[in-house]
């Protein structure tokens, strides 16, 4: 039996707008490298690596990818033990699913550490064990790539998923802010319980049209359709969750001045505070600092600066078609 | 210019589970008949013929076919007139779609009678003209066939839409009890207007995956995602639109039972109180009569007896994957 086995993990955006608890979409970059080495007795242990080690935790009490691991042992292998060593080189709260990788990778490289065999049904839902309210979504991009659609199914019990491939055209962005979220349960509070009949049908209709354009590979639909999510970003932006000054008119004016000068769409991505921009490559073939996107960028930095914030980083990315891989 | 044409107009099911306004489908049986034809002068004329054309209107104030082709000739050929002649073979009042269909013909019509040119969304907005609250779902489907899935888009304006091909396994059935069913907006009015969270996140999440269902040709999925709508079926059921004694316990207690036993998906087809039976062709290859899908037919049968109903109508039918055709 091999004895240690690596993974890389895409970290991954959620909600991608009217998709709240429901889609999500792995990125190339950021990721999280994550090691896993079988050790003597029971239990999980964590070492935190690499650039952002000091912002996360390592008791295996509080740490996604620990409890993931524990719970998944203890129903399997509940003499065994494991190491898990995470280069983190995701931003934590941030909005960029770090503890949906963190439970992805860890469920992952135990199923293979200790040969499982576990199916993607499985792996999701020992994932998502680990996350608050143990919503699907992050979990599920981490783990398959591509665009994910997940749901508890309240009928019959249990989940259902699809993965959605990718457009070849399809660039993204994602802007972080330094904006400081203070948790995602507090952003998931600040959604609120109760729906209007028009919102519901649209954000229907924004998600459906969302998937058959993926699925038929038609961007500018896909676009259109993301664009707006009539529910729960305008509900936490008003609530300060994006940041003070990023009320709901502030973010639906920038979208519309992004959508409508460089055919760009923001997103944001998962809770906040960070951003995603979705844009045609074919659209933004000039050099770095003249493309569309750029001046995108350029936007919502200047918008950031007069509510007292800046841009603390920036990957130009793609949506990654692998989920967690051995290497 | 050739002064008459022909229009076979498929009827359609909407909703279909969790896509209240957003998703309908296109069905190979029942359909209308319309013929249209140049007259001299303004204005529209309706002529109903065939099985249902005494329990229709032909007041053009009132004849959804009529209004839809009235608002059509004003904007595009003010001085010219129409006589439409319908042969009214889907059943009126329920929820089959008459009214989307008798608008869907008549616009398809008098846009090749009188060479207009119009786009598949100018088609489809000068038949939703008609319908109550202008809604889309019936009228995509009789004008374009297969799967459809619409939305007006309340941020940018206009409307959107797309069609997704019937995969070939699908079967569907209609019933038809004699319920009576006062009108469809009275089966509006039972909507709640305000909706939980976790319904929106349920019915997004099985809005979405049904229609990436449809697209990777996923029958077993998309039946689990259609047979549960956790919001207007249900609803609908308790303030009595699909008959006394047909509440929301009793409509579950079927579907679960028609799902379990004989893999038939029961949803309520638009308004009702039609049901629309779904099941895989390659599952039901008996001979008529001892089929899952007629066990299903005679559970149903049952139910409705032991409430004072009865059915009234089948028919064994098809998605239809052609819209309005000349013929």
């Amino acid at each position: 039996m091999e004895m240690v086995v690596r993974v890389r993990v895409p970290a991954s955006s959620a909600n991608l707008g009217p998709g709240y608890d429901v889609f999500s979409v792995a990125l190339e970059n950021p990721h999280l490298e994550v090691y896993a080495e079988a050790v003597e007795g029971e239990g999980v242990k964590i070492v935190n690596i690499g650039e952002y080690a000091g912002e996360v935790t390592d008791d295996p009490e509080r740490h996604a990818g620990a409890r993931a691991a524990h719970k998944l042992l203890s129903d399997r292998m509940p003499s065994k033990g494991v190491l898990i060593r995470v280069n983190v080189s995701i931003p934590p709260r941030k909005g960029l699913g770090l503890s949906g990788a963190e439970a992805a990778g860890a469920v992952y490289a135990v199923n293979h550490l200790y040969k499982l065999g576990l199916t993607a049904n499985e792996l999701i839902q020992y994932a998502a064990y680990a996350e608050p309210g143990g919503h699907l979504d992050n979990v599920t991009a981490s783990l398959l790539g591509g665009f994910t659609i997940s749901m508890r199914d309240s009928l019959l019990g249990g989940m259902a998923f699809k993965t959605l491939r990718p457009p070849d055209d399809l660039g993204l962005t994602v802007i972080i802010p330094d904006v400081h979220k203070t948790s995602t349960e507090d952003a998931r509070k600040a959604v609120p319980d109760q729906v209007s009949r028009q919102q519901l049908v649209e954000a229907v209709a924004r998600s459906s049209l969302a998937t058959a354009s993926l699925a038929l590979s038609d961007v500018d639909l896909l676009f259109r359709c993301v664009l707006y999510d009539p529910y729960v970003e305008l509900a936490r932006a008003d609530a300060g969750v994006y940041g003070h000054g990023v009320d709901r008119h502030a973010l639906l004016t920038e979208k519309l001045e992004l959508y409508k000068r460089y055919h760009v769409v923001e997103t944001i991505s998962g809770a906040g505070p960070s951003r995603l921009l979705w844009y045609k490559l074919s659209e933004n073939s000039g050099g770095a600092g003249t493309r569309p996107v750029d001046r995108a960028v350029e936007m919502i930095g200047e918008n950031l600066a007069s509510a007292g914030y800046k841009i603390s980083r920036i990957y130009h990315t793609r949506p990654s078609a692998m989920g967690c891989q051995l290497y």
